[in-house]
């Protein structure tokens, strides 16, 4: 079986729900191995990780991925099972069909082939899948990250198969995302009742002038590749319930997505900054959930280009729009990164599906950026 | 048995926890009937009420209080049982012992005195009880109110039992409140992921201008009897938990305690000019807890001054500070109403009691208040 359609059932078949792997894993390894890759099984607590290469020389191209999947919620909701990889109207049907077992499907079947029509590509040819990166990720690709570079072990090009795509394979390409950084806020003010106002005094209104200006305040301008940093209150909770009680505290939970203009560091110290100036007493957790990356030129994002346009015969759209990644744990080791994959309309949800076409462009595309880049 | 002090025993005895009256009123009742009172028994839902006068002829001098009291919180934490009155040190402990049995107990005993000493005594005394003054209060004091507006029954001058004292009884009367206006506002935005900030709208950022612009706004200079209207936020709710993503709707209870310088027509009207001004899509549900009402000359307040210098021999202070009373039905009907009662440091608490001494002053009060007022 060399079938990219028929691996990615191979592994949607498999309940791999994070942070479970269910022997993905192993049969990647039992793959690779026939291609001559040494395999490397890395567990960290709960969540098994791979490292698999193949040469000893630079530069090293890397695929990038997971196993693990989101929950598939009600399985009643969906018209096949979830866990039963089902071809219907020229898709495939299952949990993970898009992100991202067709993408590592895709992998194992590109590079079996280019390996079998270029034994001798210089160069090395890796892989980096983790069981956790739906969850917690504490334990997958950012640990094995720190492995590697104990051992100065280093990524060149590395390819992460998140369903990058909109309407057709290869339309859109992350070549970067914001950086993310949320804090925990405790405004500290005096309970008391309402009708003695003297005595207390209201956390909610000390701090109403302080949220007005973060939510106004202008973080950077972003750049030809971020939109500017945005500051969002995801959640804000003061009160007892009762009518006539002045409130003793009032949480606040924010988030920053930031441009590379901008650091956590000078992003923490604006905040604190604003606090202080309006005199409120306060607590504050942060919590810092990845640097933006940004890969804006170089050999990768030409040869990846390039490989879509001959492939798909239209100029792939570079964004660097959406939620976190696991590029960002790849990225900080000066990795050239991209993220390309299949069409992510229905990741997450019910019913989530790819189309059985785009599998085969999305080989094809992979084993164009091994020939771009490693012949 | 006419002692105020086994009077109010013979009530706290009684576990009338709201709306429960559990007898009080129809001891009361009796012990009126003794007097030449006619009592009339009036329960709407769940709540029972007493009308009881004696003579027919105006001015209506009238006693108002409630039977019920506050849950005792847990009995094992108080020193003797609540519900079984305990003397103990010079004071009389027990639920209800200063709010406001002990009231009730000594208008009994200063009426008994009275009546026999003044059968003839021009004018009418009246007793305005209710079993739900602690609690919801829709069926209690202001229903009864209703019944004699319909019949154009009306009271001159009203004393409320309410413990107005601060450290001797009788060294604060209260000669109004402030009034208390509550607001339920929802700020309606468009939920969204925080990574997305274009396709959303966060209601926290949006109402937080109009928030401060509220809470640092000049409602009024309160007057000689009250202080400024003050608006205070008591909750304030926002968010689905998660971090990442940005709430639909915020939600913002808050109440004013304003004084007779404003109405609750032109605090809706300033409180709604603010949120249209700052663009808010909202929707806002008022809740009118009462009107501000003031006693601030007139024959009940000269009496009362009198009473209290001649029985205690210092002058009391006026308040209108504190929470809303029962007064606030009362006095719209164009009556005066004043409260006057024992020291109020441990009402609502464990271990509530009343100085044994103060409820001998206090029945000598309301005795020296009926002299002044119908003789």
């Amino acid at each position: 079986m060399t079938d990219v359609l028929e691996l990615t059932k191979e592994l949607i078949n498999r309940r791999s729900v994070t942070p479970e792997d269910a022997g993905c894993q192993d049969f990647m390894k039992a793959w690779l191995a026939k291609s001559g890759f040494e395999n490397e099984t890395m567990v960290f607590e709960d969540t098994t990780n791979l490292w698999s290469r193949r040469g000893t020389d630079g530069p090293v191209f890397c695929f990038a991925g997971h196993t693990d999947v989101v929950p598939s919620g009600p399985e009643d909701a969906w018209q096949t099972p979830p866990f039963v990889a089902t071809e219907r109207d020229g898709n495939l049907h299952g949990r993970g069909a898009a992100d991202m077992k067709g993408s590592l499907a895709a992998m194992l079947a590109a590079t079996r082939q280019f390996v079998a029509d270029y034994p001798d590509h210089h160069g090395s040819i890796a892989y980096l899948i983790t069981s956790d990166e739906e969850g917690p990720f504490i334990n997958g690709t950012t640990r094995v990250i720190d492995t590697l570079e104990a051992r100065n072990e280093k990524i060149t090009w590395c390819v992460v198969g998140e369903p990058s795509s909109t309407d057709v394979v290869g339309d859109v390409v992350k070549n970067g995302r914001r950086g993310s950084l949320t804090g925990d806020l405790v405004v500290k003010g005096i309970q008391g009742h309402v009708a003695y106002p003297h005595l207390a005094r209201n956390p909610v209104h000390q701090a109403a002038p302080a949220l007005d200006e973060l939510a106004q305040a202008h973080w950077d301008n972003g750049n030809d590749f971020f939109p500017p940093t945005s500051f969002q209150i995801s959640n804000i909770h003061g009160g007892t319930g009762a009518g006539n009680v002045i409130p003793g505290e009032l949480h606040v939970c924010f988030n920053f997505r930031f441009s590379t203009e901008v650091t956590d560091k000078q992003l923490i110290a604006k905040v604190e900054d604003i606090l202080d100036k309006h005199g409120l007493e306060y607590e504050i957790k942060w919590t810092f959930n990845g640097q933006p990356f940004l890969t804006d030129h170089g050999d990768l994002l030409t040869a990846t280009q390039k490989a879509i346009a001959s492939e798909m015969d239209f100029d792939t759209v570079l964004s660097t729009a959406g939620g976190t990644s696991d590029g960002r744990f790849i990225a900080p080791t000066g990795a050239q990164v991209v993220e390309l994959g299949p069409v992510n309309a229905t990741i997450h949800k019910i019913d989530e599906h790819v189309r059985i076409k785009d599998l085969y462009h999305l080989e094809r595309i992979y084993y164009r950026l091994l020939e771009n880049l490693l012949t």
